[in-house]
């Protein structure tokens, strides 16, 4: 069977794998999810050996550091990935809730009711435990998913995928609601992103050109984010010890992710107090900062900001800093240089406040918090597939409810349209 | 300049209208909204010269009958254009409404506030009245307006667009919240499709061809449907008389568009019962049945089916229809041969009406009611820009909420993330 006809047999049969899984019990997806939790746990030995060979593959062909870290399933990655599974399961099942309901004056009783979305495409780079976590939410609320991971970890994702299919064939859901293409061939990704008639989503999780090539081939619905160049702007009014803690702790904590701050905005009444405090504890975390003219007239020990640093998703420890002279040249700037991801002022004014919560175009606006919070986990989803800074459907974190849509249920005596 | 950064200079200059319509007060939106029906009424030798200029090139090109009759603006048309604004500028706006708010065991208070989705490309043929139609709603819901009508209706739509333009900029809004696309070159559609950036959804209206070319190049997301396939399914506990009044309307009332009728399921048990009669009052209304064996063992006289007309949008007054032995086999053939947009059930069983909601997955399902009513405004959502058919964003009618999305806010006192 040639690439294309494979992908589209495997696309079909998700179809009707969603199908089954749209019917589904919410007990008999908990208790899928459980058993692979247990499955997971129990065939440790296999999913190392499996392991095992991505990761002399990759030290083969040249990986180390990081880079091969993220590939490799340690006791705590497979611990993690089980207890994710179970905490999805005990999350309550949106499918089937009836969100809203009215009548018409004619008598109509007219509902949305919460369904799967159907067939989801999850493209994703080379960490292993995505095979697991996003398949799980998936399933969650009903999906099926078609897996294409990294070739690197195709052996890895080969025996995750076996184990989700065993647990659900065991518990009389569909093996099929989870498929692994198998070949690391890449067309096989644009033959996925062709079929819109039987796939209804593809989200495309790794790096900016991983997404690029999928917003440019797919003919479905694609939920992406492209990159997170996160902004807190300390405003006149701001408590300086909070700004400080939440500026440390949006930066350093991790800086190497999307919800981490990139750029600093301060506003001048408080930047000769702030300034040289927060620098402090920055250097002193090892944070490199790039100033603009002003910052750099109050910390002249500093390098200079180059046009290309605003707007620049460092994802490592350095930090860009501009002094504004008013929130309104703030808000500009995140409008000409922000990705709308996450941006945070940091005030005790009320007035601006509310007024930042309803000026700042992005998916989640903070009031004295750390950038950091955006994530489904963090802001009370229950866990999240990914963060969409694409408006439709879904702007912001992504939980389980984001993965489904409501139809229309209307209940009738005979109405006939006048 | 070129027709591309002439394309770029537009998105871009919607970009910066969807930032002030966003602010907009919902009194400006409305006052603007209602200055517009004033000025269709006050400018109407204006608009018919020009939509004359339209009809007299559209017939020299060859355009006759309905055709040129969507074309042609007439009092009636003009008058239901400004009512629909004034109507618009009625309903409640959306934009700003925290629609749910919770709280984190750490103290962070989180909501989603409803925000307008921003630029807005409608991509139509050649009906004029969508000019004013669709632009009003997406401006009610703080959006930007691209519009690009079909080249037949170029000059119409250009004074309908400056009218639209004058109110809105003397109503203090941004004049530039609506753009008509100048060029009748079909790469002015392809250069739009590419603004991905500046553009946040595009909704093409009109033909299947203009859709599938809009989804082929668009990289930004598309609300469309392709196609209505309506089913009614007639079950054994059915009550044959509102079954007969219920398929008559939905057949008859309006053949020609989406929500009517296409194929009609009726199951065997009642199929003598109910067969003869519905078909003398369809026939009576020149309506061509067309049958499976089975009907056709009832209704002799009647053509018989051929295997394309499963899953055919007649668009016109035939109707496919087929006994079936079981609510099984009835929605298993709308699995294969509907176009997930609207389908009804006939029936006094609870049970079967209550699974019939639940197992068929169209964007409207109705229990004893007309399929003529998935309508935005029959179903109360207070008006409609169109009826999606893709689960993304919005499945179903989509009303002035359809064109928002949300955004988290979050109120702190200092969290950071340990």
């Amino acid at each position: 069977m040639n690439l294309g006809s494979m992908i589209q047999t495997m696309a079909g049969d998700g179809r009707v794998a969603a199908r089954l899984m749209a019917k589904a019990a919410t007990e008999a997806k908990n208790r899928a999810l459980r058993a692979t939790a247990a499955l997971l746990r129990q065939r440790r030995d296999d999913i190392c050996a499996e392991n095992e060979k991505d990761l002399v593959a990759a030290e083969k062909a040249g990986l180390t550091g990081a880079k091969l870290d993220r590939l490799r399933i340690t006791d705590r990655v497979l611990e993690e990935m089980a207890a994710g599974l179970e905490e999805v399961a005990q999350l309550p099942d949106p499918v089937g809730a009836v969100t809203r309901m009215w009548t018409r004056p004619n008598g109509l009783q007219v509902g949305r009711m919460r369904i799967p979305l159907g067939v989801i495409c999850i493209i994703y780079e080379s960490r292993p435990n995505v095979t697991v976590d996003a398949a799980g939410l998936c399933l969650k609320a009903g999906n099926a998913v078609i897996l294409r991971g990294g070739s690197e970890a195709i052996h890895s994702n080969g025996v995750l995928t076996r184990i989700l299919q065993d647990a659900f064939q065991k518990g009389g859901l569909p093996d099929k609601a989870v498929q692994l293409v198998g070949s690391t061939d890449r067309r096989a990704v644009t033959e996925l992103l062709r079929q819109e008639e039987l796939i209804d989503l593809v989200i495309p999780r790794g790096g900016e050109s991983l997404i690029r090539f999928v917003v440019e081939h797919a003919k479905m619905p694609v939920l992406k984010h492209y990159k997170g160049v996160c902004h807190i702007f300390v405003d006149e009014d701001a408590d300086l010890d909070m700004a400080e803690t939440v500026c440390m702790n949006a930066k350093v904590q991790r800086p190497g992710v999307c919800n981490a701050m990139e750029t600093l905005l301060v506003h001048e009444k408080v930047a000769k107090a702030f300034l040289p405090r927060v620098a402090r504890a920055l250097e002193a975390a090892k944070v490199e900062l790039r100033g603009c003219p002003h910052t750099l007239a109050i910390l002249p020990h500093i390098k200079a900001a180059a046009p290309d640093d605003w707007g620049m998703e460092f994802l490592d420890l350095i930090l860009a800093v501009r002094v504004v002279p008013d929130m309104a040249t703030a808000v500009q700037h995140i409008e000409t240089y922000g990705s709308q991801h996450t941006e945070a002022i940091i005030t005790s004014d009320y007035r601006r406040a509310h007024q930042f919560l309803q000026l700042v175009d992005s998916s989640v606006v903070l009031v004295n918090a750390s950038t950091r919070f955006n994530d489904g986990y963090q802001l009370g989803l229950g866990a999240e597939i990914g963060i969409s800074t694409s408006k439709l459907h879904a702007f912001g974190p992504m939980g389980v409810e984001e993965l489904t849509t409501t139809k229309f249920v209307v209940y009738g005596n005979g109405q006939i349209r006048p």
